[in-house]
């Protein structure tokens, strides 16, 4: 198994954490692909509602759920005992468990042998699949648009997410290709690039994306950014082993520095495409920018507009907020070239 | 311990391996760091001979020896058994055993009980140390030049040896710092940069070239190329953590692709620096070129000092092949700005 493959539908579990911040998880998980949503595993009178049906395990294999998603982060990050008590339950009753936190599954030893005793798989979405291979650099057919950034945590995954949902509204054959965590529980699989041997990060962004009909589109959740100082590296070798034919910039509206590195200017959108573009050519000579995707949460809304107006004059590209108006007039301009 | 560090002096075994092309480690270390090699480990009468003394086991302790380092690959990878008796025994004497194979040390039972028994180290130079940070951006004292290249294989170690040296036979203060396994080997410590964690490139070659005295120069072995289709993202994130102050571009005359990518041209020496220096700007705004380290072995002998003469015209720099002229030219370069 070198790409993460997840089997749905899922019980999110979402136990006693009442904050709902630490609940984004299973909120995107619902927000995005609700028919993968069996039920939620709420205790007690949880304020915490996913909006899906309350259902204990044995509720949840009744009407078919394959795994147990670990659909909210702990307080503290440490699973309280309650929590083990019934994810181990569910393990033993044929359930895979999925977790995204940051302690592995198989180090649980209750929880491992109840796995081994049911056949369940555990499956710590953090941690590489094993064997990916170098990137070869090889040409492979159909095509692929990539997110890129002005910095992390700019709306990649939404972006990609909303991108896809509008090729498909066209038309288009789209699949979202997910390269962090939560991208990976709403897609049901993919790959953590992040958590790859940095000999390995091209190699995982071929596998993630591979040989497909000659129209259709692989959206490809982004990483990092190349101007971050700390992730720069991620981004260029997903870039290079992605070979999009595109790539849509996402930026957040009014952040002016990297996010958590003050001493960095957050680069301009068109010094962002021309660098993306520049080197994307390494891998794909037809590369172009075809959309901005722009966070205007940060802006008063009057201003939203006249903003997304200026940057597309400045660009020559459609740019939108994504979680406002969708990504219509960018799937518009891939479809239109295809 | 987040970078690698080995106990010198080391009695380097050879064994049976009798074809000097697998035995490049124990050359390299002998040419480069005779002062830290107690002597060798052969079996027999194996005619690859490294020049130092025939030392068994029970010799190299009463010599001093801290630690037996193999120096060779065995063929077809596989470590024979009558390799691991020895192995095991330099262990239980209280060798630290380091080994840059694919096989684990610490997966040998017999060889963990007894390293366990004696308090020897088992030192696996393929597997990047724990607990690597994320790159800080943040800027550090001392001074860094950085090997680069137009592809892997072109001489960047063998380059950044010859600039250490250079730069302490003019008198500066001077430390070569290793990022793959021989490199390792020969400085006695280092991280092996290409086994780390994608998200964790940018730290280690942070941690690896801490701060350090205003005069100081770091002089950083280079891994892979920004041209490179499997390992671009690997050159990106040293780049960014070295902030180099001055990069060198490495070179091998007459290459025309990418090792082993024949659907990769090579790219130019000049568009190489430009690369190196517009995306190093993004950490260190005073990046400049310094020269350019051409392995000429491919030409004929009468050609070379055009080639390299044409080549530092055209790039404005000094042009050497460093194992025939040595970095005298570069290192005046790096000191007379210092």
């Amino acid at each position: 198994m070198i790409r993460i493959k997840l089997r749905a539908p899922y019980l999110v579990f979402v136990g006693d954490q009442e904050e709902p911040s630490y609940a984004k998880t299973g909120y995107g998980l619902v927000d995005w692909r609700p028919e993968l949503v069996a039920g939620q595993l709420r205790f007690g009178r949880n304020p915490v509602d996913l909006g899906v049906p309350d259902l204990d395990v044995d509720e949840a294999i009744a009407v078919g759920a394959q795994s147990l998603l670990i659909g909210v982060a702990p307080i503290g990050g440490v699973i309280p005992g309650d929590w083990w008590d019934i994810i181990v339950t569910a393990a033993e009753s044929g359930l895979d468990i999925v977790s995204g936190l940051h302690g592995r599954l198989v180090d649980m030893p209750a929880l491992a042998s109840a796995a081994k005793g049911s056949g369940a798989a555990l499956i710590d979405i953090r941690v590489a699949p094993e064997n990916i291979p170098v990137g070869t650099g090889k040409k492979r057919s159909g095509r692929r648009v990539l997110m890129v950034g002005t910095d992390c945590a700019v709306g990649k995954k939404y972006s990609a997410l909303s991108l896809t949902a509008a090729l498909q509204e066209s038309g288009a054959n789209a699949t979202f290709r997910a390269t962090g965590q939560t991208g990976i529980m709403i897609a049901g699989e993919g790959i953590p690039i992040d958590a790859v041997v940095s000999d390995f990060v091209s190699g995982a962004a071929e596998i993630l994306s591979p040989d497909n009909e000659p129209d259709h589109w692989d959206v490809i959740e982004g990483q990092g950014s190349l101007f971050h100082p700390g992730y720069a590296g991620v981004s260029l070798g997903l870039l290079h082993g992605s070979q999009p034919d595109a790539v849509v910039v996402c930026h957040e509206a009014g952040r002016e520095v990297i996010l958590g590195w003050p001493d960095y200017a957050l680069p301009g959108v068109v010094e962002c495409i021309e660098l993306n573009v520049a080197l994307g050519k390494r891998v794909n000579s037809a590369i172009r920018c075809v959309g901005v995707c722009v966070n205007t949460s940060a802006l008063p809304a009057k201003d939203k507009e006249d903003y997304l107006r200026r940057l597309s004059d400045e660009t020559g590209v459609p740019c939108v907020d994504p979680l406002i108006d969708g990504c219509a007039p960018i799937a518009r301009i891939l479809l239109a070239d295809a």
